[in-house]
């Protein structure tokens, strides 16, 4: 074989072209032709490697030219409102987010919470009412698991009419992904018991606006997590410090933050983010009176807005994909706007519930092309198209300058189109 | 059954009696009573919940109040000597390290790379030396894996003749694990081409030591990166910003940072770090020519010492266990100073070469006991006791204060020694 396979239109190549030994390989890589010819002389004695560096830290930061990798801010100076910290998943790799990153809405700040003096209660329907604090539950049996977050008003943007050009991180950023540790709700509440009559648990934060939301018991008891931990360390001050509810694939803001409180009873509270925020209405003026679960989304990380291509040749195309059903069970990718796909490559472990990293070579020959991914999740969902989302839904209400675009639950492609000279524009296509 | 089942001496319960459905369940919570009755009356307004809280800024920080979850230095001031940044293992969670407390050793601070200029030079025995930039390497097919990186002289105070009385983090604080993204070293080396004369791979960074490392060109080929990012983002500048060699499993400095040459040679080049202080020498003055691969180990992080019980019960026994060899397939827990074993739960998914946590629930009766880990990986190998490791290279050299004890590749057990008012301290057994 002279050139690997291409096995869709505009230079999409066969997702196993790099796995070493197979047959296309060398050839692929004798194409690639990225790297300049060197010798040893080509490398000389920078600054850095002729006097000592800085001293070692306690808790490490990152180098001084990557203050780009950060999130962007819709309140900078903190007023009376809502506040958006936005994870940058272009700049990002990997299948998680550090927490340095991580996405926060805030809707009035972050509670300075003396973990000591933080208290659990749950009560309500349930035999015996209990109390807990961070050193009780330190007692309990454990688990992690690598879940995302993501809110239900993230992608938002999509719903506009036209294309809004910004990066992905603008897009879809308010969706992040982490390891989280802690206690299984379903076992604390095997201790307090459960009144039969009990069908929902209202979860309260801590926080001044005392944010409250409405859980099936039947979701407490499956998947739901008491998380004290997020990669390794105590949650963030902005994703919950010292404890959030943790709904896996179920919307952002369900998984309270600061977790105080959790009381057991017989119908849905429809506090305010459930009856009205999160309550999206349709065009016919009904509303989805519960929209719990995030769909099968991805979308191509690399390259994307701000993020050119450099001349023709070999690039790696690659992006996340993610299901609160499960795991992703395939990524296609196109380069000519879903004419023809090609499947993509999934980084193990694929998790459920968690960020597949997805990858797949592209030849770019210099021409315009427009790149989409399009996911599937073991239960059997896919993406729908952005016009299916808009005949079912309408288009957004423009609210800019605040959140530009306000509908929820966008879960369909993303289209970055590729222009002659490397440039990638959001389209639709 | 009226109680969960003890499966070894001094409380430990079967790994099972937790998992829900489990017949011994409902008996053990019942039996947890750590957390206090309450009503919601329990719940008061604390000053948090009164007020706005602070502005989400664009790269977060852990809370004031976890001030303590850092890393201890060796030479904080920078002075010119080496300087060892140890990560917090005992008051972490899940199963890898965020990148603000990953362990750093360095020999002279960490360099300030601008990543536009540094560049990466394959040469020596090859058919086509190349030169590569971050953004050529950006376009080569990517990885990402979790795995650990361990000094070689991690838990070097194992080796005194006598317990040292210190915290996990000073014990054992030289390895972490975080999830690693680059390109193979294969796929490049594919594209330079390789003569066959060459063996070995001399690896150079470009930080003032020039620190070098050989490695085995069947290493390079097997499962080595060019790592460009660390759990998510780019390196950490103690990690080697803005690129590093990774040999998942193979000791620390070997990974070696700052990577700027690679050059295949017939011959190991007998470098400072290979020859001198990585070459650890025997009771009989015989020295280990090479010792790369890091072998299997455990040790419990909760508790261990600075982290006493709190009067009796259900407690959960957490701790990490890794193999430089492949996968973790067995831990075993002891409470009785090794005479009798139970068998711990692992989190999955339990990958190769990296952290797995195992956790274990234990009924504390309140009186001394004394706990122990024990893993096994899927090549076979078990970690030897402390008596065998001492009778093969003899005890430790003291070199106080600077490291306590100097030799290395440590992987026996280590013993926490709990006392009947709950105080752990570090004993042999």
């Amino acid at each position: 074989m002279d050139r690997p396979l291409q096995v869709a239109a505009n230079g999409l190549l066969d997702r196993r072209t790099f796995l070493r030994g197979g047959a296309a390989f060398a050839a692929a890589l004798t194409a690639y032709e990225v790297a300049k010819p060197a010798a040893a002389e080509a490398l000389t004695d920078d600054p850095w490697s002729k006097a000592p560096g800085e001293t070692v830290t306690t808790y490490s930061q990152p180098s001084r030219f990557e203050q780009k990798v950060v999130r962007t801010l819709t309140n900078p100076n903190g007023e009376p409102r809502t506040q958006h910290a936005r994870t940058p998943l272009h700049l990002l790799n990997g299948t998680f987010t550090p927490n340095g990153v991580h996405f926060v809405i805030s809707h009035a700040g972050n509670p300075d919470i003396d973990p000591g003096m933080h208290r659990l209660v749950i009560h309500g329907l349930v035999k015996r009412p209990l109390l807990f604090t961070l050193d009780t539950l330190a007692r309990y049996p454990m688990v992690s698991r690598m879940t995302f977050v993501e809110c239900g008003g993230n992608s938002a943007p999509l719903f506009s009419p036209q294309p809004i050009q910004a990066t992905l991180q603008a897009l879809h950023g308010l969706v992040s992904c982490a390891e989280w540790t802690g206690v299984p709700l379903a076992t604390l509440l095997e201790e307090t018991g459960i009144d039969p009559k009990a069908k929902w648990i209202v979860a309260e934060g801590a926080d001044a606006p005392a944010l409250s939301r409405s859980v099936p018991l039947k979701k407490a008891l499956d998947d739901a997590m008491i998380a004290l931990y997020q990669n390794g360390e105590r949650l963030m001050p902005g994703n919950g410090y010292p404890m959030r509810l943790l709904l896996p694939g179920w919307e952002g803001n369900m998984n309270v933050k600061y977790l105080r409180r959790l009381k057991l009873v017989e119908e849905p509270a429809m506090s305010y983010y459930e009856a009205r925020t999160y309550a999206p209405i349709l065009p016919g003026g009904k509303a989805y009176r519960f929209y719990f679960l995030q769909e099968v989304k991805s979308f191509i990380t690399h390259p994307s807005v701000g993020l050119a291509l450099r001349g023709p040749g070999l690039y790696e195309i690659s992006g996340i994909a993610y299901s609160g059903n499960g795991r992703v069970s395939r990524v296609m990718v196109s380069a000519d706007a879903g004419k023809t796909w090609a499947q993509a490559a999934m980084q193990e472990p694929v998790l459920s519930k968690a960020f597949t990293r997805f990858r797949i070579p592209l030849r770019w020959d210099g021409g315009s092309a427009i790149l989409q991914s399009r996911a599937w999740d073991d239960a059997g969902s896919v993406q729908p198209t952005r016009a299916q989302i808009i005949a079912e839904r309408g288009e957004g209400k423009d609210v800019r300058p605040v959140t530009a675009f306000v509908s929820q639950h966008y879960n369909g492609p993303t289209s970055w189109g590729i222009k002659s000279g490397g440039e990638v524009k959001h389209v639709y296509a």
